[in-house]
């Protein structure tokens, strides 16, 4: 065994993680976020305030945090570009996946979303968060439907793109229009990762598993209330 | 020139970097973040929904996302550790800087604190994050009141500890002492950091210009109207 994950039975942050872990053809497995979180979230070695969290089974340590977890395992298994500049893209990606995730669930439920505060975010926002990642790609590595968000190999950073794009998409799918529209170019990349051979199979059967779940909880049932459309 | 960078004038965010761009001893300009957000943040190179940028004059480029500018940086000038885990943790602790960021400020003043919520945060919610530090920390590096936070030399993420820390007790007086019961390791690292040689006369000047001011808008004077003990 390579890695644990452990992480609530929802989408949301984990898929990130067991994408990638799917890719580069990790052993891993999947345990509850309770495991850790709250009760050992502080006595774990490196620390972590919330899930996910990743055990390396060869360091025995724990690391949490999305973003660092996913640059773990992309320094580790070559899925980093080389090159300072898409390197430093490849990071500020997965952080922009990350405030999109917080932005997306009202940060973590603080308000429930109603139509008026959804149509301001999904209007100007969200549309804004698509063209980044999609002027980011036409810039870098994305042309006539072929290439990578930041060059002309896979990175960390299409998996991340994909675990995003692809899981709104498949949870909300009235916001596939959405993507489409600001972001044609990350659409078929985001189908193109989907349909790896490694990914494909895990992502049909967790899709089975999971359901249309995304975040969980009240701020996915506000969701819900106000993607009809 | 070597950088710019594009921020407020308000240390929050912004102090990070320019704590890390001061120790390294490289040559940048403040321009406000006006200058580009939100009129340019979709047409720069490398599009970024939001302050602070930096603009790397040898590469001409542009990059936003703090915890990404600060890894760009650190590789760069050699701040980073070297082995996996504590590399990987470094990258942790500047995620961990946002977030508390963004907890301290209720996710950007989404709702302003009242007594009861922020007490609830500051007892429960900031006395682990501080404990995470601490706990990082020994496991690490910190050992009586000598060493940095992941071993034996600086790293980016003592830069990003002191930031971090150093910035909130001096604006927040009264949160010293949370911070001397919590972590009292990092609480002396803090002042380790803001002491060396190329940060003390820069942070000396910033808090003249800055006064106690922190982020900025209603949410600092909803904190400053909780934080008086």
């Amino acid at each position: 065994m390579d890695y644990k994950i452990y992480y609530w039975d929802l989408p949301f942050r984990g898929v990130f993680i067991q994408m990638l872990l799917e890719e580069v053809g990790s052993a891993y497995t999947k345990h509850d976020a309770t495991e850790i979180y709250p009760a050992r979230s502080l006595e774990i070695s490196n620390p972590g305030m919330a899930a996910p969290y990743l055990y390396d089974c060869k360091l025995k340590k724990y690391f949490a945090q999305m973003p660092a977890i996913m640059m773990h395992l992309a320094r580790k298994y070559d899925y980093l570009p080389k090159r300072p500049e898409p390197q430093t893209l490849a990071l500020k990606t997965l952080l922009d996946c990350n405030d999109i995730l917080l932005e997306i669930t009202n940060f973590h439920g603080l308000a429930m979303w109603d139509k008026k505060s959804w149509e301001t975010f999904r209007y100007s926002r969200l549309p804004d968060w698509m063209q980044i990642f999609e002027k980011t790609g036409l810039e870098h590595g994305l042309k006539d439907g072929k290439g990578f968000l930041l060059g002309s190999t896979i990175s960390v950073a299409d998996i991340a793109a994909a675990a995003l794009f692809g899981t709104m998409v498949y949870t909300f799918p009235p916001l596939n229009a959405d993507l489409e529209e600001n972001a044609p170019a990350i659409s078929a990349l985001v189908k193109r990762v989907e349909a790896r051979p490694a990914i494909r199979p895990f992502l049909e059967a967790q899709r089975e598993e999971w359901g249309q779940g995304y975040c969980g909880g009240q701020i996915e049932a506000s969701l819900r209330q106000v993607i009809r459309t």
